[in-house]
């Protein structure tokens, strides 16, 4: 039986990626060794690593102004790296709380300037958006997660402000269009819609770097992996490989326009059914609904177990809500189907016709 | 035609372990998922990483005083990290230094106590290991780099001191055995020895942690990583799956102590053609001799292109030698097999009766 993927991370991935990467472990390109064994100066890696590059400008339409870079450590390397490196000590920079991911970016950020938390949605369990705060406009950046993977919200569009952002796009990023240029960074964890896990998209706005009064460790210095194409040490060769061709996959999908279309109608399948059914309920304000990360609850939770088990027999695996939430959560990144979508959709409807 | 992989690294592995981590992209254990898409907190992973943190633990013996953790970053993230972690604002470490990675570990160091260059080989372009020097006995810690990648140095045995020693294992670990009771920290990056690139192993001894004056970001703080089990964020998941085969096939193959003697055999296999064939010599002081990287000139330079040409189309491939030595460079890590190592061999004996 066909399985569909929900899980929130490590992530669904397209099929054909999956096959050509089990190919390249036990061959690449035909040249009688696998992937996992060439050196990362091998004329075929380099020619990897560029496409990655590639792929990410011509997805994204990156301008000249920023660099993009394939690092390690994850999104949480970033939270105080991104601090490091923009943020000089007597200097300040706003942040948005919107979860856990950005409570954590906000413990980092606090060691190298002047931090403010300009809104957080904690007093809700963080299921909205926060709105109608002040923003200064001397801000260094402003920093926020567009998509919070795990209290299931999502911003529509970027907080209204003039300051560039600094954005934690781990879970949407090559979900939708992203104007870059209004970015002073933008990171994101491979592990949802871009990848396997194992290493990190950094966009990086040079012309903003260079300009701290601090002694950077070479290795969490962003021009240092500028200088040398993100290989300056040996770079996470197959994690690197498999993002390369999610992002071409992504490409012959018709880029970030399609996807977030498919993106939009899929959501839309799901969401429709949960306000439809009469057993289940949304966790997230409306408005702030993510398209990625679908939290919903059982108005009766005591069948909980039974849902995810039905679930589970229809071949929908990885629902289970996280812990801070509880109920269920589904995750639509890119390469999950509308077919997917359906099936979790009837199932829930086969729950109505039982227990309605 | 099959291949006989001497690339530095990423470096051969063992055919077995990339069958199997083919087969794990497909569909791991049954699942119906690939490995690359299922959750680093489900069972199966968890799974993965229980078993590779034992087979670290079981190869090296490693004291209770000690934890195994999957990192990333490279060693290169290590150069700063040990320093960070260990060396407190007053103290003072001694380093020796063996090469291009001492020289970069000094210099990372150095921005967080006093460091002190107890020896060099810079000399003779560090084609020996310094010997006969003073190592103070009041250093935090003595700093080596067990075996020079670039340059095909080992040590024997440790230099011989009753300071803590913290070292650079990434192109010797698991090809011999070592007494970690006496190491403050080991590090190595997977791509030689253990795995494919993507994942660093750090063995800390644990006693010595959260002693430092200064304030570690939460992602560099080993202590991060021991209380979660090297799951504080989503770890790199197919390196780590691939390293804990490659650790399984070391423990099927009788352990270190058996690679040792392999590794022995395989090397004086090489060093005895380089000493014996006219044409070759070796570059290395012949005490010092790295088992793992084999160092080697054609006295005629004028042939280098051919020679490896040959070895091409024997199947030898990767030989060509790093840019700071020049000539060649077999190396012969635990997944090369004698047959590889007879092969080139082979090419240089008729190497020598076509132009000696």
């Amino acid at each position: 039986m066909k399985k569909h993927n929900f899980f929130a991370g490590p992530a669904i991935l397209p099929q054909a990626v999956l096959m050509k990467a089990a190919e390249a472990v036990n061959d690449f390109e035909g040249m009688g060794l696998s992937l996992l064994e060439i050196s990362h100066r091998s004329p075929q890696f380099v020619d990897v690593l560029d496409r990655a590059v590639a792929s990410a400008k011509k997805l994204l339409n990156v301008p000249d102004t920023h660099e993009v870079l394939f690092l390690t450590g994850g999104a949480s390397s970033q939270f105080f790296m991104s601090a490091m490196n923009y943020l000089g000590s007597t200097q300040t920079a706003g942040y948005i709380n919107t979860g856990s991911w950005s409570t954590k970016a906000i413990k980092e950020a606090k060691a190298y300037g002047t931090v403010i938390e300009l809104a957080s949605s904690k007093d809700k369990n963080f299921n909205y958006l926060p709105k109608g705060f002040d923003i200064p406009s001397d801000l260094r950046y402003l920093h926020y997660t567009s998509n919070n993977t795990i209290y299931g919200t999502q911003y529509a569009s970027p907080p209204v402000s003039d300051v560039p952002y600094i954005c934690d796009m781990s879970s949407d990023i090559f979900s939708r269009p992203v104007d870059v240029s209004k970015y002073m960074m933008i990171y994101a964890g491979a592990q949802k819609n871009m990848g396997p896990a194992g290493t990190t998209l950094v966009i990086v706005n040079k012309e903003e770097l260079g300009k701290v009064d601090r002694q950077i460790p070479t290795m969490l210095d962003y021009n240092t992996h500028i200088a040398k194409n993100s290989s300056f040490n040996t770079p996470p060769v197959f994690p690197i490989y498999v993002s390369m061709l999610t992002m071409e996959w992504v490409l012959e999908q018709g880029g970030v326009e399609a996807m977030a279309k498919k993106n939009e109608a899929k959501a839309a399948l799901l969401y429709n059914e949960i306000d439809r059914n009469p057993l289940f309920e949304g966790t997230v304000a409306v408005e702030d609904r993510s398209l990625m990360n679908i939290c919903f609850l059982l108005k009766d939770n005591a069948r909980e177990a039974e849902f995810i088990e039905l679930a589970g027999q229809a071949g929908c695996v990885g629902i289970k809500g996280h812990r801070s939430v509880g109920g269920f959560r589904a995750s639509t990144y890119n390469a999950m189907s509308e077919e997917g979508i359906q099936t979790l959709v009837n199932v829930m409807k086969n729950f109505e016709e039982k227990y309605g």
